[in-house]
């Protein structure tokens, strides 16, 4: 009988659980860990849906790593069946290093510490745990390989991440718009002189995408609703912060409360991994339901916010405040609160943006179309849809949100 | 402009969320509590995707209730406007008392406060709250009201709690056998003297939920896997009871503590509203997390097996064990475990049943199907698939699970 | 760049089409044909979604054939690549016989050969044009070949050709009953000293795939509106052919005439082929509009009816009518007529049935499912739903119609 | 129970058919016919999938437009029972007049009628025939009702057409690319100083529908596998008038070779009625079978071709082809058939172009979105996306088709 596991995945299908590292990677403790952080972060306060984790995305990835790499083989392209392993340990790990929330926390908890650092670490980790059998894996996650494409499929403008995303978050959103011919565009990718190309009958489903995920980031990412509740999120963790730094007694859970108490400008170090992989959304739902009764009314009202959706006001623009409207609704603001110092945790200004496309001098960094006459040119080269004038433009908003 | 908010469900598509009572009760710290509460318990452990919420499945019911409202009203049926709004507050209310994980810690958290009894109290505590605004969305949740086509719509063999349940299940689980023709029988609803009733059209449909239904049962909701690491998640929970109960020092979530520190054979008291309506998911996981490192063997190799999901070995058959096998498979266990005294929480026996559908003999229990011919009847009368023969059939499983 | 041509399909995706024979196929004049022959019959007039054609469902299941194969190969199932193209021969070829509207007319048009001596013949034809390329194929058709797994899943009671109708009319229909695991029952299929078995913990698919299937005969094939037009199809039918027995001018499409004209006990023919070959839906509907404007008043209603979808009015019942109430709505019926001896043409009693599973005797006859524990049986004997009580009995229902 | 009937879209679900003027218009044998004209000409040679009717399309414009009637309702817009019953008419009207194959035919049949014309006159002759119940609905029509956003909603940049038939194609091609948010864009639906306007929280799934529309047209309406299928099957109707007028014999449908037969700069008839009214696209069929069998070798072969899917080669470009290499294919193709005055019906050169948005300077001509501010502005205006600049750019491309 068939040996490998299947698992249900409402978004493909029936997902292939290959036997061998990817089963090893899937059963390890920094991999269940997933299960535990939410995907999205706090859209799930706008789109109640948005429900699912960084486990499911990294299963889907998985799934998407196969369908390609299958793709390519039937086409003639060479992959070794150790290649196939390796990019797809290399999916799996992809998110490892991700927080709680996701994105959301990414620069408060660990202010000197990248996310990418933290990724990295744990997946050394995992390596010395299990003797070298990730050199590969780490080899095409760090660009390092000889086949460019394994790892643009794995990082890149058209990696198999970005196909996984917009489509699962479209299907627990129930935005529609964000939905993308994911079959079509990995039926069409191949290989040319070692990178990643996608044929050109593709160019619709390829400008579909580039657009998809424009609108996912405006309508969905970029939410003014759900982005005000990330300012919250980050606000109340600073408070903490503070509270801790002032040798405050705060209850929450440890391992968070830990974190808060580092020093902002404490870089990676070894001591981090086990507390770091221990912490996941259900620390920060605990904590803010202890500080949600504490004395301090700066930490208490932020928390109570968060767990009852009491949400600030929200504006977002795409021309800038006029600085007199910003001044009135500080002093509406001011108004509200005990005392001007706490103004910057009931007062939030920010400006967001997106880049449709990273279009770049650089050769290969874009997404690369194989044209029947045989060239391979950059997609904005052969798109009408997405011309040079259009991508380049960087799309820019202005967000206020207050008490 | 449209005062109405518009929520997007991925099951339902746009759900509108009326203003009045039901934006109250939305808005509710009771109800936002609901986000925080996974639907489907463990089940995610086998089926990835069902991360879905109480919160996510109570908007799914009053949509369908209000749907259903909607129908029986083209039809001629009299509702009042009243009756609408409490009809969609019952339902909205229906789920409120659900402890952390669902129905999985229901008789563990509180052995002698059933689950409705606490339902019940948050409703009076919001009805009080709220001056009695809910009187009649209580009496037609309690059957009291004199339409009890309202109260089977809210709770029945055919109430939108299952119609929404079963295809949100489905879509989450990815799990297709679950599907139901919900839109069709809804369309088909209609009342006849005070009873609700479906017409004769949609016996297919019928025949088809109740199938799914039990598909549902044994394939997912009793799948032996998730099954067995419910039984893990009792027994530590057993575990830490008893440890507290003997006065040992444990850490973990301070709610869920307090809760396992009372005696187990206490009923409901007003004190226990504060506690319970502050438990959700996060507290066990928290509390998992910290008896993960416990001095004590037993929980901590449960809470351990339970985080990272290195379940126990389970078998699950039609005809019950034979006495030697479990013989057989205790001694095995006894084998690993380091003290023969906590074999029980090593070793489980259950048995599983579930009914297809609950004939009675009382009037107006079953489902009443609407003939062309004026007759109402109940469904397994007239159904050739479900005859009495097949439905009153009780489905029975036995479950062995061990270390 | 990659030469298979892929084909977009609403129901399972991109369906890619092999160069070869199955290309070959695909191309020729009869299997274009195809194109003009809804797959449905006359059900688009209850199901106006139901436009697709028997072109469409050959596709279909040409890809679940390559997905099937695919799974026994990675299961280690021995099949070369000869094998491979001749079963996907096979069942492109298995509808090639089918006459316009599919079963509509076939016993009715050429009431002495039956449906499968015609696409043998032409099967036949095909494979004398390319030199016997097809001998396999055929082999595999007519369950003469070394592997009957290979005709198990071109035909059998768990077929490709019933795993893609009944998806496929479920879909084009908007009837979300006949809806199917397809995916999962593929992924459990496997091979058991020769015989295509399913593993065991497929068995509720299988359930439901039995249970959809009784449900699509009762809700949408059987259902008393199309049922009824097909009848009246059949008797405009065979009222030109008795008008052209006597010799009586007709108009319509002559290739349909000619089929008409000839003698109801006359078997198949060579001479057939061309013009059976060149029947298509559009000479049915082409005759029924010249037919509209006859001067024969029986042909002239019953053309325009079904054109105009004035459609007589039908009953069906589960138990048999009385003969009473035939009499009675036989009188009526004639007090509308302008002679007796047309009321055959206006009044139809037709006894309907369908069995939800053939259980068997003979070994190998049913569904296979292949236990954990290595034994292999019939599907009935470890489904709990499908007992045997349940399965034998045959579904019967009676129908009226009458103008 | 309910009276109104339900009919089962695999599109949008169950659509209710209202008694009364919808009904009657249904029942009509007008409408029937669309039954038997396929919605996207000879798109189905692509995808095969597309075999859905102008009938489905139809009924598909009349849900929506009595959600789209509701939705304005609910947000306290006055529209009368009889407005709405005219509005629905005039929709399901809408397309009343499209003859064979939908646009395909449209400038071959009758040159010098339009189609416009030819719905306008079935109009009237159902209004005659029904003494002026459709003289609201005409009015809408025709945009002389003083409620000018009913009009709109049946015919505009933003009409339930265009949101019916972009998702009913995609959803029978299997493109997903054409899917659009319909249900939110019509919940944002309004109405300011009696013009049909978008709330803003729309923009989004404006530009969606906006994109998806110039997508699908590249990728799906104007491809060119299809043009070239439907220019060829223009040249065999214009053979066919060539051989009719020259009083050569020719077999075919009647009907269909009386339209042929009539001069090419007559204009409109009464007698033209019965004669248009009874044709669809089984007299198309019908007729290239009978050519298929011509003793013109131009007919014959372009008949032939069209039946089994041998096209013409085709190549389509975004620059224009140099004069030398459409020389160059002339030649090749000269060379390939008996006469070169035949040239014409095998070699082909179109120029096709589509407009993403048509912006003008007439008010209320485009997309208006009404601004939380209180203002209502063009969609361009507001979209970052759909700049000027960029909507106002012509998409053009160059097709050539030779044999």
């Amino acid at each position: 009988m068939n040996k490998n596991k299947i698992v249900n995945d409402p978004v493909w299908g029936f997902i292939q659980l290959p036997s061998g590292l990817a089963a090893d990677i899937v059963s390890h403790s920094y991999f269940q860990r997933l299960r535990r952080i939410v995907q999205m972060g706090l859209s799930f306060l706008v789109y109640p849906g948005a429900m699912h984790t960084r486990f499911n995305h990294s299963l889907g990835c998985l799934h998407l790593m196969k369908e390609a790499l299958d793709t390519l083989q039937e086409k003639g392209v060479l992959i070794t069946q150790e290649e196939k392993e390796a990019a797809c340990a290399a999916i799996l790990l992809h998110d490892i290093g991700h927080g709680p929330l996701s994105h959301v926390l990414e620069h408060i908890l660990l202010p000197s510490v990248p996310h990418e650092a933290m990724s990295s670490l744990m997946m050394q980790e995992l390596n010395a745990q299990w003797n070298g059998r990730l050199d590969l894996a780490l080899a095409i996650f760090n660009d390092t390989y000889e086949k460019p494409f394994l790892h643009q499929l794995v990082s890149g403008q058209l990696d198999v991440d970005r196909l996984d995303y917009l489509n699962r978050d479209s299907f627990y959103t129930g935005v529609q718009e964000g939905l993308v011919g994911t079959e079509r565009i990995i039926k069409m990718m191949n290989v040319h002189e070692g990178q990643l190309v996608v044929e050109e009958k593709s160019i619709y489903s390829l400008e579909k995408f580039i657009l998809s995920r424009r609108m996912m980031f405006w309508q969905v990412y970029l939410h003014k609703t759900s982005v005000c509740a990330e300012l919250m999120l980050d606000h109340v963790m600073q408070r903490a912060r503070v509270l801790l730094s002032e040798k405050q007694n705060l209850s929450g859970s440890p391992a968070l409360l830990q974190l808060l108490s580092r020093p902002a400008d404490q870089g990676l170090g070894e001591d981090l991994l086990p507390v770091f992989s221990a912490i996941d959304d259900s620390d920060v739902w605990m904590s803010l339901k202890c500080w949600a009764q504490s004395s301090d009314g700066v930490l208490r009202c932020l928390a109570q916010s968060l767990l009852n959706r009491k949400l600030f006001k929200s504006e977002m623009r795409s021309l800038s405040f006029e600085p007199s409207y910003i001044e009135e609704k500080k002093k509406e603001t001011l108004s509200k609160i005990s005392h001007p110092d706490e103004l910057p945790y009931f007062f939030y200004e920010k400006n967001l943006s997106t880049k449709t496309y990273k279009f770049d001098s650089k050769e290969g960094n874009g997404i690369r179309v194989w044209l029947k006459d045989g060239r391979v040119v950059d997609l904005t080269t052969v798109s009408e849809l997405l011309d040079r004038h259009f991508v380049m433009k960087a799309d820019e908003k202005h967000l206020l949100c207050y008490l």
